[in-house]
């Protein structure tokens, strides 16, 4: 596992020591950011962009190094860098450049493994508070995500009601749900098995590659849905493969099996341990007030964002926030993305989400 | 791991050698079978019962031991001991008496472990319908069974169509799925990764029970539904537990390490690898003609029962099959229960399946 440093518009942060949601403090963490299209005099065109499980600060293009959001961010597209600024930054925990697991402990100048405090996605939130706040701007036009990205967008909108204009979540939820918990817990304890593993501390030492390998191809099966995955591999083995040896894999299990030795080379396992933890605590009422009165404290307009065949954040989930928002009249709008590709659909569904993102944007100036 | 041998009335089987369907020769293997109720002097009430993954020959209830179909097998119940003669085998590979990996290999007094041939859904009917012959039996008046049981019953239908009245499919599939591929290899490789597991050459040592737990854990997940989860578990922790602790643990996760747990105490892990193996390969069609003329050589009368919640087996996928069945004027009913449990209503939902099973029985006698 090596993290890569590209050569990339990215710039780190310096947040203040930080109480985080736990009572610990956090200190001497850093933000590494991007930013896309430019900021207005008037501050009121930036929008904050959140990442989910995997991703990093790198979301829109930058001198042909394509971002997880390519589809959604550049001139004339939804988020249009001709008129919006866009910002964003590896979360709190991530191993893109924030600080997380695999930071150096400043008091003692090793690695923080286990160490590294539980981060919670409102943690990640107020982090990205600071950012915001350091370029002077006072109100965000919007804040975007989807996923673990989406669960930051609920957080924002509750934590801070007043500063921003719209918030839009895609394919996820204000609070975890139990089977989430449990996929999680699966892709957890793969690590924890892990022999080189030692108990996070296992930097400079040999890498947990097989358990992370294994949680990621869990989560692969997760984002997706039965439809495409019949379309895609169907009953089709690896060709050269004696089907009935025991070994003989089907194309679909190669599949897998890449997708986890991809995620290796660019992931930490601790940062996977950890932000699994962040969303396992999702629950935008934690710690506040009744679920219902939590909710009543979001002032800014919403364009929410299902999807029919998301089986791990079902959009019956998002249909029944959507409904109690509007029961308090809250200004919010739902649609649904019909899509073969299940949860993952908020990273290929470009033309949907370009055409009701983009109105909705238009619709706010 | 220790499979312990209780004093209920399994008997034992001496199988014939046997050609797999790999081409390769078993011999001196063994079925473990129980019956349940009288077989009548015209042979003519007998019903087979296949069991799933980690089921076992005990269907029925014997001398208070409860059996996993208790609730359909017994007097008055679908399966009604005053009136059908239930014979249920433990299936080849498995290793709850039948032989499977942990058995000892005649060639040379080991256990086999990964030297254990291949065994399918088909070899497994092969070696049932040998058992069923030994009784004098020439015609079953059903097969029944749900989910890896529900691919034997499919497999019955084609591979013996004049050997049964009837044939009752549940929750299952006439061919497996790519998704059910994919949760088949997370699960796989969650025992492959433990170093305890030796190649499947752990009898004597360290049973992998790391390994065989995170599989159990996984299945359990993909068995329930999203709605279940939330209703049995939501989002509580295990109220000892500081939430912000890495190692803090949410009631469901408690739940799944408990199933784990449970299963190491009963179960091979290399069976278990065998099996998932066999359900890979579930194709009616495979090494046959094309699928559709496959179906075309059933004979017998079908109930065919999905499950709504189900998203393993999805009933979709069954009433694809039941169409095509329909199609071609075979005697085919579906029937679809409405159920919070996902997967395994086929353990659960008695009360509808005593009505829809019972009634279709009685209407065929």
């Amino acid at each position: 596992m090596a993290v890569q440093l590209e050569e990339v518009a990215r710039r780190e942060f310096q947040l203040p020591d930080m109480m985080l949601q736990s009572g610990q403090w956090l200190r001497n963490a850093v933000l590494v950011y991007e930013t896309f299209g430019t900021l207005n005099e008037q501050k009121d065109n930036a929008i904050l962009v959140c990442h989910a499980l995997t991703g990093d600060s790198h979301a829109g293009s930058t001198s042909g190094n394509p971002g997880w959001w390519d589809g959604l961010i550049g001139p004339g597209k939804a988020l249009d860098t001709d008129r919006y600024f866009m910002i964003c930054a590896n979360v709190l925990g991530g191993c893109s450049g924030s600080s997380g697991p695999a930071s150096v402990n400043p008091a003692d100048g090793k690695p923080y493994g286990m160490r590294f405090p539980v981060v919670t996605i409102r943690d990640m939130v107020q982090a990205q508070y600071y950012l915001v706040k350091s370029f002077g701007i006072d109100r965000l036009f919007s804040v975007i995500g989807g996923s673990m990205g989406g669960m930051q967008v609920y957080e924002w909108a509750v934590s801070y009601p007043q500063m921003m204009e719209t918030y839009i979540p895609i394919a996820t939820c204000t609070r975890f749900s139990s089977m989430g918990i449990a996929f999680n817990n699966v892709m957890k304890q793969a690590i924890l098995n892990d022999p080189d593993w030692h108990n996070g501390d296992y930097y400079g030492r040999s890498f947990p590659e097989k358990g992370l390998n294994l949680a990621r191809r869990l989560g692969m099966i997760t984002y997706r849905s039965f439809e495409l995955y019949e379309e895609r591999f169907g009953l089709s083995m690896v060709s050269s493969d004696d089907p009935y040896a025991m070994e003989s894999q089907f194309q679909v299990e190669q599949y897998l099996s890449y997708q986890g030795s991809k995620l290796v080379k660019r992931f930490d396992a601790n940062s996977y341990l950890y932000l699994l933890k962040s969303m396992d605590l999702h629950d935008i009422s934690r710690g506040r007030a009744p679920y219902e009165s939590v909710l009543e404290q979001i002032e800014a307009k919403s364009l929410m964002i299902g999807i029919d065949s998301d089986f791990l954040f079902p959009a019956s989930e998002m249909v029944g926030t959507y409904e109690l928002l509007k029961a308090k009249e809250k200004s919010v709008e739902y649609r649904e993305i019909r899509s073969v590709y299940g949860h993952d659909g908020f990273l290929i569904e470009f033309e949907i989400m370009n055409e009701w993102v983009g109105g909705f944007l238009e619709k706010n100036r």
